[in-house]
């Protein structure tokens, strides 16, 4: 895998647009935001979308979405008036009547925002065709919270940062980057957790720049981070070789021989996998197994790969025989 | 491997023995130490013993000859006076000067005790032809220490206890045996530690009963622990399937990819590595490969291995070095 795309999982571009004439969500009777739901998806009538309403959608459908980062936890808060539009390869989701009526976005592998930001906009321009944005001339496109005025636009890069993690250099890099406009946390796990050493970079407000200005910004600025995580990687073989080593086949041998694993533990193995594969200690003949995995072994997406209630135990011995299984068939020493 | 070889992992006869005419090795000087070195070694000339003098003996095979228990520490404390003649095959060794001034033993692999008492009376015999022992019609042969007074012997069996460990047996039955004039202790680590789950039984007094009596006591003491220790593993893998089967496998694959394993963990490791064996999770072609390790992996066998000084990191490099390529060499899935 190309030293960048191991570092950089995935670029994400979102648009926050609310429908002239229509209050936000949460002020919208239900009547009214089914209106709104049935007008979006038939704007996108020719565009393949499945639509799942949340109110009828099973609870481990709705963590799922959540885990694959395809709706927000804030969703479900306006469940019974909600819904979301996704293409099955999951590239493109739109929620609708979350905190704003339509929230789309575009997910790519890697880094590339432009490619993210091309689909989204294309998406943007047919919804913008049929429905009239509530839009103001000074201010950009209205949103529910003004940190989304302007283009109405995050543009965010899911960044693969364990050595960084390791060397005590996280704290520097996200201080700096906060400094300047950016909001970098952790993917996974709760509070300050960032299980899987995965974090996440974007714009913090969107008004006041062009869209590719404020594109290139954060290309700009995951740049420099991924810049900071390869010349931790170089120091950490460099001068901790045997450690290093050690761990990432400790790690390996773990995922490709435990019986039982949990989810948090997982995520802190597939961390080391990936860096062993950046670092040619391991080969992945599928280019992007473990970040396949990661997005896969989440708890609601086994649950569903089982298709019936499952406790925890079941759920770790199905992700340790799948995550072996796997491995066997993609990574090589 | 079969059941009981698994557990039972070797079977050790030590007879303790004292020339008359000479005082106890601790008021005896240095001039007779050596008359008496001199005529024992003679004494088993036609044996094809080598022996090795203590004080010309360098620290690390001091240490190499203790680890593989082929000495005892204590010989150490009378370094320039004492000696050792060894079978090259490691199955005799013989103490000059230690507490008495022979001790004597035979070690045997699994539960065989005949074979090495056979083997140490022959030895014994050999030399009381020719040496004339300190022995009283009421007392039997006199030793340093009131204990090994009688037959001057000690029968012991090391035992591979992990079941036992796991469902919190040892303390019952180390109790129970103890009540009748058992010893039972660990034989790795320091204190009260017992690293590898290795323990050893033996009899604690040797006077009063005959050597043959004294001999089936101690097999039938150590057939319970074993048939205790084979319920308990029986247990475990009814009631605990998965958490032992996923224990085992981390701990075979850790084994087989750690770049650095320090002699703690590695003794861990292997226990479980033995038990795996045992309950044919993991196929062992060559008998006793995790035995062979447990001896050849220990700290001074390493270094003399390497033929130099080394340091603490060095050796867990190549413990790990030799774990590995043992394993992929004769341990299958």
């Amino acid at each position: 895998m190309a030293g960048n795309e191991n570092i950089a999982v995935s670029s994400r571009v979102r648009f926050a647009r609310n429908i002239s004439g229509y209050p936000f969500p949460n002020i919208l009777d239900s009547a009214r935001s089914h209106e709104l739901i049935e007008s979006v998806s038939k704007s996108l009538k020719g565009r393949n979308f499945s639509r799942m309403d949340i109110e009828t959608l099973p609870e481990v459908d709705r963590l799922f979405l959540i885990e694959r980062h395809l709706i927000s936890p804030d969703l479900l808060k306006n469940a019974s008036n909600a819904s979301v539009l996704l293409k099955k390869d999951e590239t493109i989701s739109i929620m609708i009547n979350e905190e704003d009526h339509i929230r789309m976005q575009s997910i790519q592998h890697g880094l590339d925002l432009d490619e993210a930001y091309a689909i989204a906009s294309d998406i943007d321009s047919e919804l913008g065709s049929k429905l009239k944005y509530s839009f103001d001339p000074q201010l950009g496109y209205l949103t529910a919270c003004p940190t989304n005025l302007g283009t109405g636009m995050r543009a965010s890069v899911m960044l693969h940062l364990p050595a960084l993690k390791l060397v005590n250099g996280l704290a520097n890099v996200f201080s700096a980057f906060s400094k300047v406009g950016f909001t970098v946390r952790g993917i996974y796990g709760e509070g300050t957790e960032a299980l899987g050493d995965m974090y996440q970079i974007s714009n913090r407000t969107s008004l006041g720049l062009k869209a590719e200005d404020l594109l290139q910004n954060v290309k700009r600025a995951a740049n420099k981070i991924i810049d900071s995580e390869k010349l931790a990687r170089e120091n950490l073989i460099k001068n901790q070789k045997n450690e290093i080593e050690d761990r990432i086949f400790r790690s390996y041998a773990t995922l490709k021989y435990a019986r039982m694993l949990n989810s948090k533990e997982f995520m802190g193995l597939i961390s080391d996998l990936k860096l062993g594969i950046y670092l040619g200690l391991l080969n992945d003949n599928d280019n992007n197994t473990a970040d396949k995995l990661i997005i896969d072994m989440q708890p609601a997406g086994i649950s569903k790969r089982l298709n019936k209630d499952v406790n925890p135990e079941q759920r770790d011995l199905t992700r340790a025989k799948i995550v072996r299984q796997t491995l066997n068939k993609h990574i090589t020493e």
